[in-house]
């Protein structure tokens, strides 16, 4: 029977990969060579899905009135998030950039179509928010797929998803799982943006493990 | 300014590990070599996060009794889903393997701690779900961590998330994202075992993507 096996190089170089992908927030503005998001989202369609459903929807937004109506969302919700903080905290979130909105080349929606007919309803039936985390995987691996060609991917949830589903005009049974930013990023980086900020550093992992 | 870049034979086998990564219900009984499940678990942790909250939990259930109500939470969702379908779907349900509860050497559920206050909230005041889809970007990212080192992994979801989080008597406010079943694999495939049982094809990607 075929095996397929990956070698040691390999598995060091993958977490690598996972070592410095990096939620992007700084973009430089130009166009990514072309072909790069076919291929990302080729790589992205291999994700696992319950029941074979691969309920994840693509809809990549160039026009300027869907853009505008987008950043007008994340600058409404931003503001609304800063009013929720208090004191040395509320001025270190006022100066975080969080979304790369008017720099990124590429706005990509991702969302999920949880009616959708393939997969027969498979796996499903006591946990329906798995058709959601199908696309969350998905877009998990569109990230490493495009961090591998050196384009960065910033995924932005300052939104209200009724703004952005209006704003596209999708089916109105799909839900917005995420809003990505798409380009090369402005630097690279093995550390997480919030931790170089000083605003959530990661934790021992130690703490969220434990056996039964 | 330091930057990482992946080479073109380094993009081609991660293509390849997306393309043999399996969901699997076919396990050798025999355990994982030791340490892996330990690399996996720390590769997970470097899976994007919304606030870099990590608010996924990891918790191997080894113990016979919360395995066994595992199972038969299983089995007794896999019954009732049967009875969901009819004629020719009903008997192709029927024969489908779903799980490898009884198998696979290490069971793991994966959690989600939404109140967790790591992450300041950031990013999660409109969508709170966020913090769910952190969750199964980390498995997403286990699974491949997993996979390249021959070790295979199986999302259980014919489950009820109440039984389960009764089974492992987690914090009331954990909410269950994954069950997985964790060992290594009878076999390797490239094509999802739903399409090689006739279950539910991948279908043609174009009809996902949209440009708005």
């Amino acid at each position: 029977m075929h095996r397929k096996a990956f070698e040691t190089d390999f598995i060091a170089e993958f977490d690598e990969l996972l070592r410095w992908r990096r939620d992007v927030r700084r973009f430089r503005t130009e166009p990514i060579e072309p072909g790069l998001l076919d291929e990302m989202l080729d790589s992205a369609e291999l994700a696992p899905s319950v029941g074979n459903s691969q309920p994840w929807r693509w809809v990549e937004v160039r026009s300027t009135a869907p853009r505008e109506k987008v950043a007008a969302s994340f600058e409404r919700c931003n503001a609304e998030a800063l009013k929720g903080y208090r004191g040395d905290r509320a001025r270190r979130y006022a100066t975080l950039k969080l979304s790369g909105l008017r720099d990124a080349p590429i706005h990509l929606a991702v969302l999920c179509s949880p009616d959708s007919e393939q997969g027969h309803g498979l796996g499903r039936r006591t946990m329906p928010q798995t058709m959601e985390y199908s696309v969350a995987t998905a877009v998990s691996t569109l990230w490493l797929a495009a961090r591998a060609r050196g384009v960065g991917v910033g995924w932005v949830s300052i939104l209200d998803p009724d703004d952005v589903t209006a704003a596209l005009a999708v089916p109105h049974d799909w839900a917005l799982v995420a809003y990505l930013c798409i380009g090369y990023p402005e630097a690279d980086d093995d550390v997480p943006a919030l931790q170089r900020s000083g605003w959530q550093t990661r934790t021992d992992s130690r703490e969220r493990r434990s056996v039964v």
